[in-house]
């Protein structure tokens, strides 16, 4: 082998290796969002991606690490958004905040993967260990980093369980009328609150 | 027979009968708790009380009905208690019913199955479906029914909404610092906004 040819192959194998590890990632996607944590192995998304179950280890560790990274890739948009939420004006931040968090759920394709991880996590120890790491230090933290409080940890949490429930008892519980509310009156109640949760006294 | 010796016997008959429907309903309130909704079949729990699966459809119905029979026994205290919770002056029903829920939450006994019907109804739709029942109709709709607004029964969700969000991140999915907060801290940050949902503008 000539070294042009070497040095052709090696990128060929790179291209090759990238493109596999992306097809695991999309297929761990989908069988966790189907299956959720619990029913979901290693072994059944190498089968689904046509590779040996050592592949899938190779590239991403043990199961959870798995979950992780497939998390990761369905919530890039999600988890990086919050930049353009968290910045601008302190007194708007709750309002930006509240109709991108109902502008994800709202779309049925950012839904389906934010179900899986919200039914993942309420199952499973490992999930919700996931969860916590995700969403706590990604999108809870930059939040807080924006206010000037002591406690803006916990009032970020505390925003976000408005959120949270919101989403619990309008997308997955389905309660009346909640479920049926038009969403911008649904925005106009939650926003001041998440707000106050947020810069209140 | 003797008349006498037979209405003794039709009153053993009847008090054997509701020991064990009492039997199989404990046994039911366990076995949903410990696997949730998917994992319990009517059969399991019949193996488990020593009867036959039929008798457990006599009394019960469908496992769809078994559930809701279960749960509504492991929530009467939480059920019930609601009346004392609505009743009083209205501007302190927000630390009310705010300080009964996470009551309920703190008590590992409540904690239990507590858990297990929201993972259940985060899992399937027919367990989401009696939560609905029992949770919408009779808790938020008796909040609901104090307050003397058009809108009322969205302002009791959304109140719910806080609350359920704050089991959620809290004991659930476990965020710091909000796991680890002080109870009373924690009650005293969210009663206001659950009374500000009720009451307010």
């Amino acid at each position: 082998m000539t070294d042009t040819a070497a040095r052709r192959r090696g990128r060929r194998t790179r291209v090759e290796s990238a493109d596999t590890r992306d097809r695991i990632l999309n297929v761990a996607r989908e069988e966790f969002s189907e299956r959720g944590y619990d029913k979901t192995s290693v072994r059944g998304i190498a089968k689904a991606a046509g590779v040996d179950s050592a592949l899938v280890h190779h590239y991403f560790g043990t199961k959870e690490q798995v979950f992780e990274a497939a998390i990761e890739v369905a919530f890039a948009p999600a988890l990086n958004a919050p930049e353009a939420v968290a910045e601008g004006p302190l007194d708007g931040v709750g309002e930006r905040l509240t109709r991108f968090i109902f502008g994800i759920w709202e779309n049925p394709t950012t839904r389906t993967p934010l179900l899986a991880i919200l039914r993942s996590a309420v199952n499973n120890e490992a999930a919700a260990a996931v969860f916590r790491r995700l969403v706590a230090s990604q999108l809870l933290r930059r939040v807080a980093a924006q206010l000037d409080q002591p406690d803006a940890e916990l009032r970020a949490e505390l925003a976000a369980a408005q959120l949270v429930g919101c989403a619990m008892l309008r997308y997955v519980i389905k309660v009346e009328p909640l479920a049926s509310a038009d969403v911008e009156q649904v925005i106009a109640r939650v926003a001041p609150v998440v707000q106050g949760h947020l810069t209140g006294p």
